[in-house]
């Protein structure tokens, strides 16, 4: 696997170096002058990174020729210098703690993106938390619920996802020091000494035991990227779902929709779809993870080597997936009047649960739905409301009143406990 | 996609329907007087499974027919009680509850298995502290390890295991009840009420909202499975390898080896491969949990009815790898002497890196690299001891005293802190 | 991995016995007399398959317990004749020449259901080889198309699928016998001629040589099954989002939809669901058979055991998405009224691209998109007719006369190649 | 999904842009004229790659500003050309048309160096088509095999992987044209004519119709890059599996080996391994191709563009794993001897099926194999040669001669029909 160099990473596993020559010269295995010269040289700027990118093919991982070059330009200055670099080291510590490094920067920028998104919700949330919208259930309209409600329910589950997120991270902020055979050997006495000094340098937790093996720390943090993505997704495809051309109930704001090439009307709801398609991506990439797991003794044969890309397409598809999702719903348009109207598609039959519910304190439960789904299926074939229908059903008017019947086929009196449950997820939120 | 249904999981939506109804007559939405009839109709043994899942395929779950026999048999007792059987939910509240009530047992089951795990490991890692065996890289021998740090790893990450597994599925356990479109509607004011009195009944908590199409919680715990498979395949996988015919440093005990029918003399691992299969079965199953989560509004078309059998499988892999690995540690036979002599093969070069250690207090890395390097290539080439080939270098002996050489090749001087590693996870452990 | 056994599969694996005793006794390798009592005892039906499969558990597959009762079972007629069972095999030929069986006698019906399928894909297609429906991009109305077109891509697509299974099953129709290690060694000079026997006997072509830990051809099974679930999936998928309740361009036939346990009105696209289902399973199935493919050596540990039940998962999956869509679109109702109706949406915006098309005879590209992407924007926003606002517009009618605008505004004169297509389709399929 | 674009990429959209304008031309669709300036404007040297990545976020995918960009190209050399620059497409008409062109040149690719990997597995079959090696199986010394028939058995799949490689890119090689809705509708009735001179040019085939939302065909290719990387990866695991220091029976030549930053001795099967890797990713990537499938209506919300990076990092993957391969292969060094010291191991009970199919002839299988069995374990306990111990076997001697229980335990004799089996490989392979 030719790995993925960008300048950020490559700096991030010269940090490693930088920081492991301070600790070992601050517990006294090098020498304090050599700091200041490893750490003049290891500057992203001054490498070749194309070059490096070529030399890893060969040697197995990226490390192997960094140190190589790291130590001829330390060299360069001072020879003497030289002989400390890396010292004790092997090259999954140095990838390995700069992966750790690069989570925790990410998940900070994803935890911020989550947060923009979960404050739009949380404001769609409150204003329409009694905006009525059709339920639909398996794609078909159901009974009706409120578009805060649905707005409550990603803000919600993006709260999960994000604090999935902040624990998976704070429990992979490990480093990793364990030398050739994870035993820190070449390290004699000092290696416990070494690894909280360099610990304690880069912010980062001190393990019981070095774990070049035991990846489950990052498979954990990749579900909880890919289950983010997940989240997103229904997010996402709602959107996509209630933007459709026939639906219309809400739209992302023109000015930031995609166009066509070819039809000048046209405006895509490509924000929406950037979700969609990660959270398409995310599964075959968690799956990878884990699958990567039952590394090889000491060191992996294959699964360590799978996790380098696809741990970094993983970072990349979520972090676009979230920032598509706070910019949708950061400027959503919503046609309350679009959601009402829905309401009396195909004779109002979207309130038959309602009617039943009303018929169901003076009949039975199979004699209420067989009667509401007689008149719901006429509803459908005439084209009449489930109004009129019901009104003119003797069956019906011998136990409600004309009162009763507007009241059980009004979705405001139909709501149940969907106001309720908003202000619960809008409480928690504001904890 | 055609339910798998086995008896326990029916009595547990059975054991749902009963517990709604205990629910909704404690808050009088229903009187007290069906609850016995509903709890007497509500056992298993009175249902034909075969025709349940016949009319499942068609009606699309399986709680639609099971309501349907349970409404005639209670009606069949008494009439009015019938009236009152699954009033205010939808099938989904049966079957989502239902799942996680089994999820419950399952995570109690699988908790014991990898405790059972644990204390293995913890045996084995006590035993084995100061036990050398050539640590193995890219499988390819590096500087030695012990093969108590080995086992102190597979304790460390089972351990972690556990723990997800208890804090995932201490999430899930939220009871689901929300009715036709996730607002309670057709129970007016009470819906809350009844929920909290469900969920009491079911010793499960009350979410801020139902979840009908939330699924993160689910997808957390089929990760926490799937990493769990990842983890004991990685044991699986070790001990498949320390076990092959021309390694045979441990093996499974000869009466609990899988035979073959045609060969008399093997004794296959079958234990240990149980769990490296499941770990290649399992990054598919968490995959397609983790795929299924952007359902559509307020019910899947699709994405709910694709768990199913999926995470019933998930929990059925688990479990096997977890009760295999459990029963291949509980019995390990450990060669400690095949270790020591892998410690010696190809001239003894996996104690290069102690040579080189040695050699680096006088020489610069680069130099004593290279000089263990040519010593080490020699020894392979020319099959020679490698502590016989240092003795009779000059650059080697001009700076190394022969006892200080012999030191530098022994594997017990050069053990780092692995035994410290054991001992903290040990004491992790005891904790 | 316990095996999924059931009595179908146990009798492939008892008529596989079955042949290879008879071809053993046709080369001379085993005595004529025994094969009728082998024959005679490999009878599903007098074996336990509940203790077989507790016992596969221990010994590592099915076949090891089932060669010895079967074994016993010969013995209790002729202690002679049970000396020459299972003689030169190894448990995975058996296992693997059963497995091809199956997916022979899977592979017909499932020919025959995608058969199905298509011929009711082609009835839709040249039906509604005319019938105007708005092309649907990014879930966005684009310009028009017509409904058999939507059909014809269906027909297309499953008419690939059935011919992928019907190439790759050819491909694993070959018969599995290597003995212990893959060398037929046991059988002496016979091992050819054994083969080509068994493999007559069967039906099957012979491998040029055994495939133990090759398993390329059950990947490329696997992969052609999942395939086939996108497919349905992508008819599946249609089929939902054009009922929902706000399209409701087609239905699946009211007496075999789906029901709601409390939603009298409610009826669900179960079978089209059903396919979505599937093609969410799918992906992670088929990439368990890609996975499982590095086995070691001769035969794996883990590659293989991960197969078995993740096949059987694979081939149900893929059964029920096809009956489920062969069913769906056999008596599918279409309503061409809707699909008109929805034309004219918003104005009509759907026809800006025909309007553009007529305005790049005189402008220019970029111009005529301009000028429409205007038009268009107001009449979403005044929500009035894109006819009305071209007639009324000056730049317009300095190109185009009202009858070209009427023209370029109406679908039937904008459907380009849609008609050819659907007859290329159709007479492709008649062939 | 932010598209991965490179330079030859960008080309290959540009080149499909020019093609298309030469086809129009052809059938008169667009002047003659304006064909130089398109083709003189159409290089991807002249386009800012930063800037169209950044612009496709927004608009969705790259094409969108693509074209922009090479209109106003066009426009600052002729104004009147700039009108015909994407005539009558869509943005996936150039999409997937330039993707279908990489696959093809992509393929030829990797079939030389599949044909590489094949040569050199030829050649190792030939030349050891009778040394023997014992046959693994559950990572567990079986009979013996020969190191020949490994290397045909991977000769052959490998053989099976290009032929389905080339099969599955031959059926993708179908140009796309559809435009807008996949009608070609604003092409008028020349759609089908300007189809095929596009295909002419392009040297791809028509398809009956486009092919927007129907992805079969690059899922087969998918498919069929994972299975080739499934088939490389049983490769590398046999070769790291045999090159492990403890087995050491082939060995990737030194050079060309991967070190270690910390053990001078260290020299890893980086390419054995990078097939590995290969084989641990690539399941999870056929898994996304399979799961975009379901593609909604005439283009996708979410599946096609979660294809575009996914098939970019498996073509990838494929070609890494594909080279390595072919260069492990090509110098591979084989140790014959230490092949046959370890059909010595523990006694040599590697030979015992050996034995038990010598005292068949004489024993019942079941009393034959029960003998052998105690026979084995004997050995393995005691450390002494199964020889021996036959030898000294009054049950034994009874039967054998001392003649014949040498010939049944000597590898030679009982490879069957291993020889026969590489060479049926090789007459295959020359052929």
């Amino acid at each position: 696997m030719s790995p993925i160099l960008d300048r950020e990473y490559l700096q991030a596993l010269l940090d490693v170096e930088i920081a492991l020559a301070v600790a070992e010269a601050e517990i006294g295995v090098i020498p304090d002058s050599c700091v200041h010269d490893i750490r003049a040289a290891a500057r992203a700027e001054n490498f070749d990174m194309a070059a490096l990118v070529e030399a890893a093919a060969s040697s197995g991982n990226i490390v192997i020729p960094l140190v190589r070059k790291l130590t001829e330009a330390v060299a360069a200055v001072n020879s003497e210098s030289a002989r400390y670099v890396h010292r004790g080291a092997t090259s999954q510590d140095i990838m390995d703690t700069a992966a750790v490094l690069r989570l925790r920067s990410v998940s900070e920028l994803l935890t911020a993106e989550l947060t923009r998104s979960m404050r739009a919700s949380a404001a769609l949330a409150r204003e329409h938390a009694l905006t009525p919208i059709p339920g639909r259930t398996w794609l078909q309209q159901a009974s009706p619920t409120t578009f805060g409600l649905k707005a409550a329910g990603w803000l919600d589950m993006l709260g999960r996802s994000r604090e999935r997120i902040r624990e998976s991270v704070s429990r992979v902020l490990v480093v990793q020091l364990g030398g050739a055979a994870g035993t820190l050997a070449s390290l004699g006495e000092d290696g416990p000494a070494v690894t909280d000094a360099l610990a304690r340098q880069l912010g980062l937790a001190v393990p019981v035991m070095p774990w070049h093996a035991h990846r489950d720390r990052l498979a954990e943090v990749a579900a909880a990227f890919g289950i983010a993505c997940g989240a997103l997704g229904k997010v996402g495809r709602d959107v996509t779902l209630l933007a459709q051309s026939e639906v219309a109930e809400v739209f992302e704001k023109p000015s930031s929709r995609g166009g066509s090439s070819s039809m000048p009307h046209k405006q895509n709801p490509v924000r929406a779809v950037t979700a969609v398609a990660a959270a398409i991506r995310a599964p075959g990439l968690v799956a990878t993870m884990v699958a990567a797991m039952p590394q090889e003794h000491e060191r992996a044969a294959g699964g360590w080597q799978a996790e380098w890309e696809t741990m970094a397409d993983l970072v990349r598809v979520t972090q676009e997936s979230a920032s598509a999702i706070a910019d949708t719903l950061g400027d959503l348009q919503v046609d309350r009047a679009a959601m009402r109207e829905h309401l009396a598609l195909h004779g109002g039959v979207a309130m038959a649960e309602g009617l039943t519910s009303a018929l169901m304190v003076h009949l039975s439960r199979t004699d209420a739905m067989a009667l509401v789904e007689r008149l719901s299926r006429a509803a459908i074939r005439d084209r009449r409301p489930l109004r009129d229908l019901a009104s003119a059903d003797p069956e019906v008017s011998r136990v409600l009143s004309p009162a009763a019947i507007e009241r059980a086929l009004t979705p405001e009196s139909f709501l149940g406990s969907a106001p309720l449950f908003v202000e619960r997820v809008l409480q928690q939120w504001e904890r």
